[in-house]
């Protein structure tokens, strides 16, 4: 008899997204009249930049021609892709990463969901709070949690994310073996510094625990003082793996392309407490659970790093901070305080009551979808994510409806 | 202290594909005078129909337009694509599979080596031998398996297919949960009859186990008595999993598309015995850790539906089954005896010597390089697998070095 992995029924309901999805979709059919505008979901709205549009049709002519045609690529991407992966985005900060510690995938959803696969299953998790479900979920699967109590999952270390600590959460006070981070941070949009990060690199180095650093959301970093990568910090290459994405960066959310970094030196510990190196770990997962992205889909990605690809997709995110900006002015003028938007496409707006409340007031009376804080975890509670994903006009008119809507 | 998933220390060496590649390599390295000839990696090497490069030409140009781009599309697959699918390659052949039992992804070896997750760790796998190493290698990460030793995994139930059966597994006789099949079989090109499935669905009905059916190779059968899914086979979608992929159907081994079934019906069983369905455990996986398949690249794998795409995909599996013709005639001639080859791309040769060093005399003496057998499981110890996909041209030359080099 087929047992399930129990684990799964550990589960809350659907995932985040389907649900607000959900209420959208019932708003809609009930007031069909009424336009919605999806502040929401993490989404871009803009159309990919000229460079990559050009890279991906030349590309895709290769594949029509029997010289030019490619089957099976290397799993870890294809060569000219880390290459430029390599120089323009890490050595060019000072942060030392060669072209064979990229691992090219499909997705940050993906390689932080998969990520956790290499390491024992009875590793204490530190995960913050708020957060983007994933890192959570998939550890749940894997079964590395108790039961959901409260609002919380038993066995997990909660980074806590709060005004208090101006969303940058302090070191636990337990061992912790495995710490995710992710700045500029999903759903609040808070940075860190280079000495804020310094401090979880050394307390990581000190306790034989590794960091999962999700950078998903460099790109929209426009402070000069804030690292766009962990590996711009001393000592990170040992305990630490990042995370980025194209999603974001370069309006890849339907095309699909991101990317991981394990430094050769990174390590974990056997039973015996000997190191062992992560690198041929992900990479032999790699090989054997994944193909490889599509070869037009990485020649799209190459071109992000093209002179007028650089501009082109510097325009596309000083487009998408200038909404942020429009959103937080907005707020403030009603009176709300929130964080983000500065140096990250989210702004988190403290709502002063119930998020989900807060939600269905946006939708119900401004026709606005936001995200409700309560959505990334218990600290979430009171707050909503306001993205700036969309065109402007349509952030200019949500602001307004809502200024309507709340006054 | 963070410690790894010991499990994959038990992982034999790399991978079967990257030691053909370093043996071609090191050949190449010695002899760069010598033209090697490809038939080794089940990798096509004709470019995509045109249908398929007009769509995805066309897809391309939405993603330049703010009316047409797509961002997030549904992880499950665009509606297009699964209705295609339901249609075409089910319904058409009599087989009762819902759009919504459809989830594209990113390739059949994510699916064949993702799907496991779902079940209990402590389930019994059986899985043939020889087949497709995926199967076995992410069963021992995720730690259902003992160690390596004489060949063989400990705790596996592995399904002979030897000369003896045809290459067609005997039931096994001891217990077994998940059951991996494929057919048209990789590597030995073998098939199985409408009957022969029927004894291992009505074998799982009666067990309470699930058969995982890896039909990457349907496009080829061409035989009409033979079927292509097995939910052709009543009381299938009870205990069935089906695998499809368009890389060797439509040459998408670059471009990457392809899909799993998971009937509404299809279940396993909860710790107090109690049924629970596979449906929502899969939709679950696919929504937490994955985010769908690049939209240009769905609407290219929809285009294989078109009637200009059916034909091109039928032209272009019939030149590789020529090739196949001529690969199995050839090595006849030699007084070498096969499988395969008429409903399949692959061709599995008994070589009457140790399968590895039938490769190395083929890539040293023919500058040909096939699959040696052993690479896919005891039980291919002794064969090779030569593949038809190449160009005629290359495929006649190869067959015309080997003759001259095994005479």
């Amino acid at each position: 008899m087929l047992r399930i992995n129990e684990h799964y029924l550990k589960l809350q309901a659907s995932y985040l997204f389907s649900d607000i999805a959900k209420r959208v979709a019932a708003f809609q059919t009930a007031h069909p009249e009424r336009e919605v505008i999806k502040l929401g979901i993490g989404d871009v709205t803009n159309p990919l930049p000229p460079a990559c549009i050009a890279a991906f049709h030349k590309a895709v002519d290769e594949m029509a021609t029997t010289a030019g045609f490619r089957g099976y690529g290397p799993e870890q991407g294809y060569d000219f892709l880390r290459q430029a992966i390599a120089v323009n985005d890490f050595q060019a900060r000072g942060a030392d990463i060669q072209a064979d510690e990229v691992f090219v995938s499909d997705g940050a959803k993906c390689d932080t969901g998969n990520i956790q696969e290499l390491f024992a299953l009875d590793a204490t998790i530190a995960i913050p709070d708020p957060v983007y479900p994933v890192y959570l979920d998939t550890n749940v699967m894997a079964g590395r949690t108790g039961m959901f109590k409260d609002g919380r999952y038993e066995g997990i270390v909660y980074l806590e994310s709060t005004k208090a600590n101006n969303f940058v959460p302090d070191l636990p006070k337990e061992p912790v073996d495995l710490i995710y981070l992710c700045f500029p941070n999903n759903p609040t949009g808070s940075t860190i510094t280079k000495e804020q990060l310094k401090v979880w690199v050394d307390f990581a180095r000190e306790t034989k625990a590794l960091i999962l650093f999700d950078a998903a959301y460099e790109a929209f970093i426009r402070d000069s003082q804030l690292p766009h990568s962990i590996f711009e910090i001393e000592g990170a290459r040992e305990v630490a793996i990042e995370f980025r994405s194209y999603s974001k960066s370069a309006g890849f959310t339907g095309t699909r392309c991101a990317y991981t970094v394990v430094p050769k030196e990174c390590r974990a510990f056997d039973a015996h407490g000997n190191k062992q190196a992560i690198h041929p770990l992900w990479n032999r997962r790699h090989c054997t659970k994944f193909n490889g992205v599509s070869y037009p889909v990485q020649r799209a990605a190459e071109a992000v790093y093209s002179p007028e690809g650089k501009a082109q997709c510097t325009a596309l995110i000083d487009g998408y901070l200038n909404n942020a900006k429009i959103i937080g002015q907005a707020m403030s003028e009603l009176g709300y305080t929130y964080v983000g938007g500065d140096n990250a496409p989210y702004v988190w707006i403290e709502g002063g009551r119930d998020s989900w409340e807060f939600f269905d007031l946006l939708l119900n009376k401004a026709g606005v979808v936001c995200t409700p804080g309560a959505g990334f975890g218990k600290c979430g509670q009171g707050y909503i994510r306001l993205s700036a994903f969309n065109s402007e006009a349509n952030v200019v008119k949500a602001m307004e409806r809502i200024k309507e809507a709340l006054q």
